[in-house]
């Protein structure tokens, strides 16, 4: 059992130790004991720090390192609007996709230890169906190191594309590699929470090794398809993400709800003072996969050599609701392409 | 013999065509004939325009799409600055860097047909090396459609290595995916004066697939290698495009002296008013693959896993000479680890 003690643990720590030695599937060492792991909500300077798993990089002569793109602002009410919605499979291509996203959610499950309650029923509460912190730490890290590959591939394959066929691409490229840092951003959040075991790292390994290799050449057959699949997979991102934060909003996440968010998703997304918890913070998250969510499915619908990308473009009339890159204007199952080109 | 006339031609246009069909290697169409491509340097609205090898898309609501990276502003003393350097192979690792550019180089100059003549000498004016203008671009597209493909693979394998092995890349993807890029819109300026024929298109097809994938392992196996043959490789672009716009201010590429730069580039390098004439276009291209030389050989110094990027941090004592994105600093061989960390 791959679990290790940094400090004296407290009867609380253990017991969670115990049960994650018990749950035997991905396991997670935690940084330091649960207490310590809290940080308050009003940020004065000097806190308690959780041991950084893997700390900015010491130099002498360099201060920080800049990230890639600067993420849009959400607004509080603009996060609470995202809903949980479903595009209908309307050709075999769609069925394709949500067959695959449907297989994978099972796959998924089965690795993480999640299991789906039925709807409206008191099940979530038994031990069959309960949701630690922990777990859902393994499911968020587990997911995110995935999500992290599609748009990279997609906008890699575009890329190579454009130089091979001369000519232009239209935009596509950078919305595709911008998702690919927010998804990676999603992960280095959570690594900061929870730090993954042997296990888990395994699991990520081989699941990336496949996964790459399946959507490149997906992608390079069927760009359209791969799209209408991300945007499957996005859905169920933001099924999972609503659930917990249903759950912890129930309070059954009791360590959460004191639990402030890393430094690193502050500066990301530029939370404002007073919307820095943990609830605050997988409500950005919700958001940026309800976005990534309207992207793909849009530029499913789109001439996938022709079409501009509708996200990196200027509009004629600026005052008609065109795509943007916030989340002002939300269209959950995408933009139809007679409405945006 | 893949030649296409799109017009009437001139006597002049007749002569160019028939010794494109006499080359037999790589072949060009020009848009039309070589008069109507000259669009003068004082840039009046109405003009005559050369035919769209690729116009931007026309939809009925879309205006135009944003690029992906703005390009720092390059002063004409800068670009006149840039000079060419090389980088004295120090170990094995950095042989095998250059013993691999040499062998690739003699290769492009065969597909080409590009001639490097003996230094001093009375020769590049014989038939044997003299470079027209078709044959520089010629050249040129086919160099600038495989050098976009290192930045990419760079950027690509750094953000799953990051993913899988979770931990963050402090900083190098976004600096290898721009210049990724900025090559792509080296090519895209490129293809605005020529249209490459069908043999053109197959070379730079089969090149890309063979490159691709021997970047791809080679940087999965040694990234510090990889990054020193980037280096190496653009000590080379620095020496041909050095030539070619020595040859153009010798006088011996006639149709380049009244023809401005595209607007495409206009607008990607921010070209002031009065200095968009093709020697300028040649300046920009030269500057930002002296750029890209003194980045790689720099990179290939560092630590490839820990170091952040010193292209994108902030430093501790700004005062200090530093590495910048643009090019009011320019190390040719590069920075060592120990002048930058
Ligand atoms: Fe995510
Ligand atoms: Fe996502
Ligand atoms: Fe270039
Ligand atoms: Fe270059």
């Amino acid at each position: 059992m791959n679990v290790t003690l940094r400090s004296t643990p407290c009867l609380r720590c253990v017991r969670i130790y115990t049960s994650a030695a018990a749950l035997g599937t991905a396991e997670l060492r935690l940084p330091l004991h649960s207490k310590t792991m809290k940080r308050y909500i009003t940020s004065t300077p000097q806190q308690t720090k959780i041991k950084e798993f893997f700390p900015p990089p010491e130099t002498p002569r360099i201060k920080e390192t800049d990230s890639s793109w600067v993420h849009p602002i959400y607004t509080e009410q603009q996060m609470r609007d995202v809903t949980i919605a479903h595009r209908q499979a309307k050709n075999w291509a769609d069925w394709i996709a949500l067959g695959t996203v449907r297989m994978l959610r099972w796959g998924m499950d089965t690795v993480t230890g999640y299991r789906h309650p039925p709807e409206g029923t008191e099940a979530a509460l038994t031990p069959r169906f309960a949701m630690t912190e922990k777990k859902w730490l393994t499911r968020f890290i587990f997911l995110e190191s995935i999500a992290g590959v599609p748009g990279m591939v997609g906008g890699m394959l575009r890329h190579l594309r454009s130089l091979r066929k001369m000519r232009r691409d239209n935009g596509w490229i950078e919305t595709l590699l911008e998702e690919a840092y927010n998804e990676r951003m999603h992960l280095l959040t959570f690594l900061k929470l929870a730090e993954p075991g042997w296990f888990m790292r395994l699991s990520v390994l081989g699941a990336q090794g496949v996964f790459f290799n399946a959507f490149f050449f997906s992608y390079l057959f069927s760009p359209r398809i791969c799209h209408r699949f991300v945007g499957y997979l996005e859905e169920e991102a933001v099924i999972t993400y609503t659930r917990a934060i249903n759950e912890l909003e129930a309070g059954r996440l009791p360590e959460w709800e004191t639990l402030e968010a890393p430094q690193i998703a502050i500066t990301y997304w530029q939370m404002p003072e007073g919307q820095r918890s943990m609830r605050d913070l997988l409500l950005y998250i919700r958001a940026d996969e309800a976005k990534h969510r309207e992207v793909n499915h849009t530029l499913s619908n789109l001439d996938q050599a022709q079409d501009p990308n509708p996200y990196a473009s200027k509009y004629k009339d600026p005052s008609k609701l065109h795509p943007t890159k916030a989340i002002d204007v939300l269209k959950p199952t995408g933009w139809e392409r007679k409405d945006v080109m």
